[in-house]
């Protein structure tokens, strides 16, 4: 005995004494008041110092493993080695999940992409670039925050969210056009715990939702998880086709209206202003609730600012408005907000109660601080000028190299590319991946199984040679298999 | 125009010039190219230097709110005042709410809860004391983690979690006796956010479930979130009865079990360890898979530690454990981990990528170094010895002034008080509160509607003078009801 003990980590070695002393115990290596060897003892045998020994021992008992006998030194306290009930029973899970279970696991797309190996040049992410990010303004947000209410920071917050963070949301959307009268926020782990806690509350009526075609495949994994019928009308090159729209709505009732207007995930396609008048106008007269995704709306690299959705509908409130920063700071910072009607806003936050309680108050803090001290402007001037000469190099390598019929892209950190009909991206893909390069096949996005012939080319974080190499290859590659 | 600028707040100068300008054009006071004053004009208008609305200008421009005319100075971009639709809607939400939505209102306590105003004495919370926070080594925490890898920090993670702190977590585990083989750990928000998971991911063959009585109100609220049908046993001095618990099995089939072990919430009870083996003998004959929560394990006063019964279930796979440090650490940190076979984690994950992506990354991060840098056991021997003084002084007060039939309590931050049958602790709450002394009546812990008689008193907040004073006050006020 004690001859197994290894230093493992830089951990503190009294507590890795503790840890291993207490696991002996667990294990029933070493018995109910059994004495421990003396702390001179053991500190020989794990070749350590007494003192480090005393301290585990103090640790030990501390911790209910140990109790010392006045002048008889320590020994092991009863009942602590865990006694297992005899059968172990081993449970077949699988038998005892449901369709939901099962269901999002088959659209978990993660779980079925292709992985990238090393050295591999990927456009699947649409994520920031990490070198854009300002390790020191963040460092000293965080730092500001703590000074001011470290304490109350810790402790539980509010289920609606920060306060100092709701008010400063509602000004930044109040500065997008947006009539608060009457709208509230709720802070939520980024747009998709919103999305969800949004589908969750609305009424399924009909079982029915209206999107673009194609659309965020994370919005169509989650809209079919709550059991929606999706209805997908196709995409012009300045947003939704307004006549197919109507005719769909002539032809059934829908429960509500999923619309990606700025920087369309995938095209990458801005609506016009004139056509977000026309869409309100027709969701109004057919009262249908349109959940507006903020996507991006900061990602504009020229042409002049668009309103929302929102901001179109005036004191209309029928829309929801799901907001984050995600693309455009930090993901890693899992904080988003729903902007609408206060009532239904009420309702949700109660949802989010019974959810995740809250939203981490450290990182809907550190965001605060970071806004409030006017970072976000000096980084979205850097992260723009940036992404906008990657996206420049991207859409002239693309026109340089790709047959491609169609390719979209107003901004933001992704193009969109559609071939012939009858060609196959994912013909394309195994042909390209086993070139080291890989990029997102656009049936993924489709509503309707179609869209074989397109892709999403993320460009964020490859370089710009890398940029050039890869697309030459995808280029050549397909016309290759154009024979 | 232009005479209703007022510096609001600390921001910088020139962004707040920029969004009032932003404003105007938004709103349609400034019209689509019409001229802008010249920067020395504003300044002078504004009261601010011509610097702070040469870079306002700038931004604006960057902004697609503004474009410069060769020579001829700014003018106000075409299409960037919020036209809006002309109807503005206004919807009945409540009608397009579903039953979920009403019934998550219904059932949130924190919207019928008491309001505590100040200077009242709130037994009501049993967070955390937040002066206990050793903030500095918080802060030392978030530095070291920002330094070793930032920038990864800040972009998306993993919806299984941050790699270092489940390795943290499995070994963590591992010294309470759990064996891993076949397991894994997937990271939540919270304990909450891991319970609703699981639950949606059960399968309701019978909609019932089975547990303490009383137990964790959130428990109860989101079992019925979820359509569960609610089996409760009554609690013995060490625990569930199990004679109780026999019968209702060998009445009717449950989907799965929920227990609290140890400082059971509401009754402070710790399971002895000879009823968790009968227990898990019981649950493995039923073939039950048992939802463990693992709450305030970490806040044990005296008598030896006791294992999980995940532990005790030794190489079985029908326990869930799930995990938090809320109640000894941080609760702002929204971070919990369900521990479960390694199957069953496999499609809990598919289920947590669809609801939030993934936990902080920043909260994962800094609680992972802050565990890692031993500060964990330094801070509960802090925490302990506080948390105990206040436990026996409340416990003291509690057999001095209330004249109640049990009192219960092995440790953690609450103690358990039930009068005789007939008396109502809502009545007492009342009294109580005129009085500036408010508790958590006790019949919203029971799964039947029942334990009018009961309440809660969480100590974890209030000081020991208020302790002695609010607890007089309790009792005085109880005997007088009691005529």
């Amino acid at each position: 005995m004690f001859n197994d003990f290894k230093l493992m980590d830089d951990r503190p070695v009294y507590i890795q004494v503790k840890d291993y002393l207490k696991r002996l115990i667990i294990k029933g290596a070493l018995q109910a008041n059994q004495r421990l060897p003396s702390t001179r003892e053991l500190g020989m045998l794990l070749n350590v110092s007494r003192n480090t020994v005393i301290s585990a021992y103090a640790e030990l008992q501390e911790d209910g493993f140990a109790y010392t006998a006045q002048g008889k030194g320590s020994y092991v306290a009863a009942g602590s080695s865990s006694v297992t009930a005899p059968s172990s029973w081993q449970m077949d899970w699988k038998t005892r999940l449901n369709g939901h279970a099962r269901l999002a696991e088959e659209l978990d797309l993660m779980k079925r992409g292709i992985r990238a190996d090393k050295g591999t040049i990927s456009f699947t992410s649409i994520a920031p670039d990490e070198k854009l990010f300002d390790l020191d303004n963040f460092k000293r947000a965080f730092l500001d925050r703590m000074s001011v209410e470290g304490d109350v920071l810790l402790n539980y917050g509010y289920a609606k969210g920060y306060k100092p963070l709701i008010d400063y949301l509602l000004r930044y959307m109040d500065h997008k056009g947006v009539d608060l009268k009457g709208k509230d926020i709720l802070i939520t782990n980024g747009f998709t715990e919103g999305f969800d806690i949004v589908l969750s509350a609305l009424s399924k009526k009909n079982g029915t939702v209206i999107c673009e075609n194609p659309t965020h495949h994370t919005a169509i994994k989650n809209l079919k998880l709550h059991g929606f019928d999706i209805t997908g009308i196709p995409m012009e090159r300045d947003g939704i086709n307004l006549r197919e729209l109507e005719r769909a709505l002539s032809e059934q009732a829908y429960d509500c209206a999923y619309f990606v207007p700025s920087y369309h995930n995938p095209t990458g396609i801005v609506m016009s202003p004139e056509k977000r008048i026309e869409l309100m106008k027709l969701m109004t007269r057919h009262q249908i609730p349109v959940i507006e995704d903020g996507f991006n709306e900061e990602l504009r690299y020229s042409g002049s600012h668009v309103s929302p959705l929102m901001a179109t509908a005036g004191q209309g409130n029928g829309v929801i408005y799901l907001g984050s920063f995600s693309k455009v700071l930090f993901p890693g910072l899992r904080v988003g907000w729903v902007l609408a009607d206060r009532e239904l806003i009420y309702y949700l936050e109660s949802i989010k109660r019974a959810r995740t309680i809250h939203t981490s108050t450290i990182d809907q803090s550190i965001l605060y601080q970071y806004l409030h001290n006017g970072n976000l402007e000096k980084y979205l001037k850097k992260a723009r000028a940036e992404y906008k000469r990657k996206y420049e190099w991207t859409l002239q390598c693309c026109k340089e190299y790709i047959p491609y019929t169609q390719l979209s892209g107003d901004g933001g950190l992704h193009l969109f590319v559609a071939f012939g009909e009858g060609f196959h991206t994912r013909e394309l893909l195994d042909a390209c991946s086993r070139q080291g390069v890989i990029f997102t096949p656009g049936d993924i996005f489709f509503t309707d199984g179609k869209g074989q012939h397109t892709m999403r080319l993320g460009f964020s974080r490859v370089s710009d040679e890398n940029i050039s190499k890869g697309i030459r290859i995808i280029g050549e590659t397909a016309k290759q298999l154009m024979g």
